[in-house]
């Protein structure tokens, strides 16, 4: 995946030629390779596929204006949006894996994991540990700040497929029971949205965007 | 800039077809539009220009990275953050005025408050309020949140210009004295990377990114 020539800081142009503040721009500049990773997912006028960061950036906007309906109240929304805004990095090396890819789906783990060492092992040490917590805290999906930012992963690319009549479910062949499994962590993280996603399923079905 | 048609949320599919939380999915689903917003600035591999929902993200994630060096300590990277996400939403109904352009920028001002009149007013009430106030403190400048968070708006775009070898600078023949003052918010909201800044300008010259 790693098509770009890395560029290069030079460090003599960094004031006190300070190895912290090298890392720090370095990281800045490889993230905006994430600008080039599509999902499967496309945008709601169908002219083309989202990409990671853009998926990115509408998600964490979403835990804004969603908060309410998270599963219990006081969710450190910060950390929720932190955790939103840097849980795709990982993509840049590892790539997108489409949802209902089984055998991509098998080593997406280890591909990550290996991606956020890399990755993240670029900035200054305690920085590392900062964004690898929030990252790992929102892969492990066990606190109510996870819960939560996995619900709202899943409902906007859930609102992008069903506005757009189903386009990429209908290319896949998905069924019904396999968004039903893919949205549980909707009715985990934010409950109060579940019944919505549950009448938009059965509207796809009848639709004729998903398979019964 | 209204090109795309506007997607209808179905009242009967909302459960107790609140009114609330239909106007919160349409703002969910308006915002896609900023996808199709491009910028001056290019991407680093040069591959194509910047679209403001990438640029918004990069900037939210420098706002993390870069938190050390804010003006003052004890800036709330929280609200920083929230800030930088949706200070470019007007752009769905006003564009992206390149900063160096005098004569689009003169109504500028008037145009993206109209856009955040019909943008965030698609919300629920309270939340037309959460989100204006946030869009106000960031073009009113005046708070040491708006201070960092227009810093790192124009840090992480100079870098662009800069790790691109100026390219769009040279295409609109930009001077270092236009750079210099754009760059203010830098020195002001960020005091520690100024003489990074600084010491870019003085290469870009050097290497004819940029004239004297």
């Amino acid at each position: 995946m790693q098509l770009q020539a890395k560029i290069q800081v030079d460090s003599g142009l960094i004031p006190g030629n300070s190895d912290r503040f090298k890392r720090q721009v370095e990281f800045l500049l490889e993230i905006d390779r994430l600008k080039h990773t599509f999902r499967q997912t496309i945008l709601l006028d169908r002219s083309r596929n989202e990409n990671s960061v853009e998926h990115s950036w509408h998600i964490a906007l979403s835990a804004m204006i969603f908060c309410e309906y998270a599963g219990i109240s006081g969710v450190d929304l910060g950390r929720v949006i932190r955790m939103l805004l840097l849980h795709d990095v990982v993509e840049i090396d590892a790539g997108d894996t489409y949802c209902y890819d089984e055998h991509a789906g098998a080593d997406q783990s280890e591909r990550e994991g290996r991606a956020a060492e890399r990755i993240f092992g670029l900035l200054p040490a305690d920085q590392v540990q900062d964004f690898r917590n929030l990252w790992d805290e929102f892969e492990d999906a066990e606190t109510p700040e996870a819960h939560y930012a996995h619900a709202m992963d899943r409902f906007q690319a859930f609102l992008h497929n069903y506005f757009t009549q189903g386009q990429v479910w209908r290319q896949h062949g998905i069924r019904r029971q396999q968004v039903v499994r893919r949205m549980q962590p909707v009715e985990r993280g934010a409950p109060l949205l579940w019944d919505y996603v549950r009448t938009l399923i059965d509207d796809s079905v009848q639709k004729g965007y998903l398979l019964p």
